[in-house]
């Protein structure tokens, strides 16, 4: 129908690791990106500076940067919260942690989907990851078919036909294939941040599970790790 | 397992007519209230004002409004829009009209469910209409239960067997039958704003599709209307 539409994304950018890997899937792909970041009070407000880094980095005139206030969120991420960061540990499979924010990838997924709409982009690109991750509901396949099926049936395009397609490009990877995926498209790693819990100057804790993470996953595909550690 | 929660209820109050009919018929079913108002510079600002009068008159002491920034929409209904709000007409069943507004339900229902899961909240209330309505895809009973099976899958609340439930009051009544309800429930209508158009002083234009339905609702129900309009 139209072939300018089918050229257009909406990518979601965290600042980490994944979300900057599958914005670069995307480039990699010849789409025109527009990124969306979410500022929502969390601890690791040092992610909104290396989204718009990364941003610059991928050449995306386009991003977005959306308030939600922090009061919409109980959990161990957002800033002044009780709960504790868990650390030193990575979390088991069927477990959902305290690092849980209620319905986060589903906020994130609706702008994306809004956005893509008004702009006429038929692919959002979230780096959502169901293998190396720290056990949210919202980040399974089966979330992601459901929200599809929600979508085709409560928007225009939907009911049109042609809903805004959802890719999840890192959705099977080991965090040591995306790592490797992204140095090979020539992603500079160093603009990403990982860490819950970071000091003030942006350094990496090394012990909460996304750094452990982070951490096993360079080891494990043999790259050097840029990240500027607290503790080594 | 935990009596408290399913006393609260998150209601989506936009300052219309039929949102502030859902959070009575709420309020009436004894939850304690917490509710949520968008404001994604839509022309109708006038409609916060509204939805604070209503949260106000309703004893909702915890309300909370949202900034959308209004880029993530293309619509006929957000300030500085080249599209026209048609008038004199009501929408066809068929039709999407311009006034549509890209996920918007969809974003809407997403912060209420992360709020409700955040708040321990069993129960959300919306107050859609699919029958004297303005044809958006978002209002329907079929997207309501994607939305529902969606949140049943990306939720911890969901995956435990409990998501918040979505409860849309009046999706079957016409205008008629939600404004006989508020008024036996003791709702104050002139708190209330529908108008896509209005002028600067908040007086209704009395012929976007939206103050049609409104008024033909008020006629029909044989209950007076306490809207002020421009032209009568």
């Amino acid at each position: 129908m139209c072939t300018d539409m089918s050229k257009k994304a909406v990518v979601l950018l965290s600042g980490g690791l994944d979300s900057a890997t599958s914005a670069a899937a995307a480039a990699d792909k010849g789409f025109e990106l527009s990124a969306l970041t979410f500022d929502y009070g969390q601890r690791h407000s040092v992610e909104i500076l290396a989204a718009k880094k990364i941003a610059a980095f991928l050449g995306i005139r386009n991003h977005i940067i959306i308030n939600i206030p922090s009061e919409i969120f109980k959990t161990a991420l957002v800033g002044g919260s009780q709960a504790q960061i868990p650390k030193n540990r990575v979390i088991t499979p069927d477990e959902i942690p305290d690092t849980y924010v209620p319905a986060r990838n589903i906020i994130f997924l609706s702008y994306a989907l809004a956005y893509a709409e008004s702009i006429g982009a038929e692919t959002i690109f979230i780096g959502a990851n169901a293998l190396d991750y720290s056990g949210y509901p919202d980040c399974r396949p089966e979330f992601f078919e459901a929200f599809a099926a929600m979508a085709a049936k409560g928007t225009k395009a939907g009911i049109e036909g042609h809903p805004p397609r959802i890719e999840t490009p890192l959705i099977s990877m080991t965090k040591a294939a995306i790592i490797s995926l992204g140095s090979a498209l020539g992603l500079d790693y160093s603009l990403t941040h990982s860490c819950y819990d970071p000091d003030e100057s942006g350094a990496a804790c090394g012990t909460c599970d996304s750094c452990m993470l982070r951490k096993k996953g360079f080891a494990e595909a043999m790259i050097p790790d840029p990240t500027r550690y607290i503790k080594e």
